[in-house]
């Protein structure tokens, strides 16, 4: 379905590349390692375009597979009941002995999540920057895996072998710390994939995103830029993330009471950032919630945060601490049920009750789906007499993600021959090959595909040839991938209307009714409400089957089909509902 | 929870009344046709103030009551099977004979919806303009309560006598036509009620927000103003509706294909604005879904929409039309499932496919809640080979409801001794309150309360006095309010884990099982994948009843609640899941 086919062949290239001055040709560095018989390189996305989250690409040469970040997926509204989302490793499971190592950008859960599933089943080394890997370790360790995982780590200045790729690393600007975009070098020529990115001109650390480097590998040559295409909507620049100290000071000046900010806790800039403000202020930090403390701890021990000397208070200090001088830093910013802000909100949290001339900060994004249940909390928070700060309308929050602007520098800069744009839902994806039309890369040169699509570049030419299976695979407690559509249809029905059982003996020998019909209910209606209404589908139900001929008495199946109609019409008639119907019946 | 209990008693007022210099006296001009023993007008919202939707306001003095709008709201995500939910009436129904009509202020649903549940308990007279009753009209037919219903209209110039009030209307602009803001005589003074409203200095219609009307009200004195609270979230002022035409004009000049907008039916300038410009740019329009049609034929035949002669093509011409002359005019703009757009994007519309150069406009909100669905649709669209245009990347929308300085606005021209937000969530309310303070009105006389809360206003003083039952009302089906939080909760277990039945079967005389464990789950798992885990759990609950004491075995409710901890642990130790288990035990 929509599947673009782009053949560029030699001869289209050939006129294509006339209009487009500024193309080097590609030249192969490193001799091929692989069989002669496979000297194409397969780009395939298992995840992460056309769709928010399940990152994970895949390079295969040869004999060599090498993987760029392994995501996971919130679930969206319609999976019933499931925790997680993965990508399907089908197509890795033949290829098990080909994967050479899994690179991944950053330490976002959309890039990381799916690991600990994936290292489960494929034992392979793992490479990232130190804090990214820091961050993985956690999970590792709650999945029993980080004995069995080789974790290495890399810097600026690492190149990684692996099979007959080499992997350099370009530091990049994003909403986490020690992110980095990749420069993979592969016998057809060098891929680049910009991780997700933002230019920023002062970062928190004062790590730019290097865009020398990447300017570098644009006048080497790139065959092809694979770049985030997640904030392609909006016009202009990001803002930097330093505009939000400029926020916090304000807030913090400002504050009569504590204040108390929800943030990602994997939001290492804006931690430090609230860090500063607590310090300038000559008040006392206190961090709560389970992955804000440990995220804190790990940035901390890696040297990625800065921490002033006596900033940080326990949360045990909270009842001795004047209200004045009190920051929370807390987890929940979504609306999630279980987080720390909303169990504050509803009045739930042990330690934390919202006082007068208390300020929170949601210092994040509403992210689409989310918008009620943060707007729950944000009333929620009001009721209790606080005051509250958010995004619509205050400057608490930037996008980690480049903008229009920032994406065509990043095109200019690499000078890519062809070009993909990853990471967004499809329309994201078709803005992004736009975009690039703009700055000059031809509709020709971009491949506007999805997950499963399998891009071939050679020395010559690159085309769509075919997909592979991908999917989203539910995790559902322990169970992974058990949970499938039908299931989730079930689910759904169940959810709308509820279950309706009835409940038949027949006497095996007379076929006449021994017992029942007994009929339960859940979900459908208020059953005290409508007593009336359970005895008249009995004597439906009863009066229906005494004037079924005795052969079809004696033949189950039918007995349950008619039971189903039977209820069925009834509740249709009288409720408009359609209740999920399960007639058991059973000779005795 | 929550609730202001604002006093202003007559000495509290003074000191007050002394820092707002232009607050003039207010005068009781009419007398009183209440009984003595009663000279108190309450005021009590029954819907709209802490949510959106369900907009429903009550006066009461002595044996009048007046309701302001009637309105629905359509169900959160967590309101699981529910169809629409409407205001509790609790409160009217011991009441009934002094209601004295209903005042509707403009034809939205969240203002008319609950009208024909209401019709249906109390006969009473409904006033409304004339495009506000042509679309009550068509609901009521709907309803078969439009014979029985005395339809009142009214216009800038009416004035309504109630009981003890009068009732006049003032034009306001809003995302509908034919709206209006009320002020309201009471015994004890005026109240001014904003309904929806922006301040459009060129409105399509020509019909600008009368705030001379309103600064007549204010220049004799306003007892209290209730005003819309919606965007108050948004600084500065809202774009004109006229804003959009520049934007169509836009799009139709580029479009090299048929054009395809969804708009909401009921934004009669819209639509008028999408006939002009197909007039205008020599194309023709047809007309698609059923509220789009209807409303369309309503607003016509009012006089509402000013239609170019030969511009209306019919859906069955579309074959025949050479594509740059088609503009499709539709609903469906927040991906509903049955709606038109959605079926169009899932090529599941019998008249209408997706071509190659086709446009598709989306000239409508992303209503919060909504975002993954009117996303799911755009991406299908481009999936399909249209052109999308939408609200985060062209100004193909604008607001009906006033941004601050409009806000502001109104409460400089109205010069209300008190004030009451109205119409949106509690952070709204409190926003809205804030903004009041900045323009001069007290923190002492802003009532911050939200439904069922009751102010009293007498003709010294004005307070929230106690509160009466309300709450949302859920309409399943043909069900009206038999839905519970009860009932919800049922379906939210079902739709998370699903359900889980066991049938033993016990011989009555030998206490041992004679049929069964019989297991049967939904919504569980992929039963056919799990065939070992059935026979595991059969297995279980077998050896479990063998175990059981004879006598346990013959009482039903213990052998219930021993099969439902079996299969509950076996379930969480296996799956980690928690579905719904239902126990069918019978002695036979």
């Amino acid at each position: 379905m929509g599947k673009v086919e782009s053949k560029v062949e030699n001869k289209t290239e050939k006129t294509v590349e006339k209009k487009v001055a500024d193309k080097k040709p590609v030249k192969s560095r490193r001799p091929s390692r692989a069989r002669r018989s496979s000297n194409e390189l397969k780009v395939i996305p298992l995840g992460g375009l056309g769709q928010i989250g399940l990152n994970m690409m895949l390079f295969e040469y040869g004999d060599d597979i090498i993987i760029v970040d392994c995501g996971l997926m919130f679930p969206e509204d319609y999976m019933l009941g499931i925790d997680l989302v993965i990508p399907d490793f089908t197509y890795l499971r033949k290829r098990a002995d080909k994967i050479r190592g899994v690179v991944i950008t950053h330490g976002h859960e959309d890039h990381t999540g799916a690991l600990p599933f994936f290292l489960r089943e494929f034992n392979v080394p793992v490479y990232g920057t130190k804090l990214t890997l820091g961050l993985i370790k956690e999970k590792l360790k709650e999945f029993k895996l980080l004995k069995k995982t080789k974790l290495i780590t890399v810097k600026s200045t690492t190149k990684t072998t692996l099979g007959c790729f080499e992997v350099e690393y370009i530091p990049v600007a994003h909403s986490i710390a020690d992110g980095v975009g990749l420069a993979i070098k592969t016998p057809v020529g060098t891929i680049i994939h910009s991780g997700d990115f933002k230019l920023d001109q002062t970062p928190v650390d004062g790590v730019l995103t290097d865009m020398h480097k990447f300017g570098d590998f644009g006048s080497k040559g790139v065959l092809a830029l694979m770049a985030d295409s997640t904030n392609v909507e909006k016009a202009g620049y990001s803002l930097s993330e330093k505009e939000i100290g400029r926020a916090f000071d304000d807030i913090f000046r400002d504050a009569k009471g504590r204040i108390i900010i929800a943030a990602f806790s994997s939001n290492i800039h804006r931690v430090q950032q609230v860090l500063d403000a607590t310090h300038k202020h000559k008040r006392k930090l206190i961090l709560n919630g389970r992955s804000m403390v440990n995220n804190f701890r790990i940035a901390n021990e890696l040297g990625y945060i800065n921490v002033p000397k006596g900033v940080i208070a326990e949360l045990s200090d909270l009842p001795k601490l004047s209200k004045y001088k009190v920051v929370l830093l807390t987890t929940g910013s979504q609306g999630e049920p279980m987080s720390a802000l909303t169990r504050i909100s509803l009045n739930d949290h042990k330690q934390i009750k919202i006082e007068k001339n208390d300020v929170v900060v949601l210092s994040s994004k509403f992210i689409p789906g989310n918008e009620k249940s943060i707007a729950n909390v944000i009333n929620s928070l009001y009721r209790r007499g606080a005051d509250v700060i958010y995004e619509k309308v205050s400057e608490v929050h930037v996008s980690g993600h480049a903008s229009q602007e920032e994406l065509k520098i990043l095109m200019n800069a690499t000078k890519p021959k062809y070009f993909v744009p990853i990471h967004g839902e499809y329309r994201h994806l078709v803005r992004h090959s736009k975009l690039a039309q703009k700055v000059g890369i031809p509709k020709e040169r971009t491949f506007l595909i999805e997950n499963g699509d399998v891009i071939c570049f050679n020395k010559k030419s690159a085309r769509v040839k075919g997909n592979v299976e991908v999917g989203k695979v539910f995790i559902d407690g322990k169970g992974v991938g058990d949970v499938c559509n039908m299931v989730i249809r079930d689910r759904k029905h169940l959810s709308e209307d509820g279950i309706m059982i009835a409940l038949l003996l027949i006497n095996k020998r007379t076929a006449e009714l021994s017992y029942g019909p007994e009929i339960l209910a859940s979900g459908v209606m208020l059953e005290r409400q409508n007593e009336k209404m359970i005895e008249e589908a009995k004597e439906l139900v009863k009066q229906m089957f005494n004037g079924l001929p005795t052969e079809a008495k004696r033949d189950i199946a039918e007995v349950k089909t008619e039971v189903s109609r039977c209820l069925r019409r009834l509740l249709n008639r009288k409720l408009l509902r359609r209740p999920m119907i399960f007639p058991i019946v059973v000779e005795v």
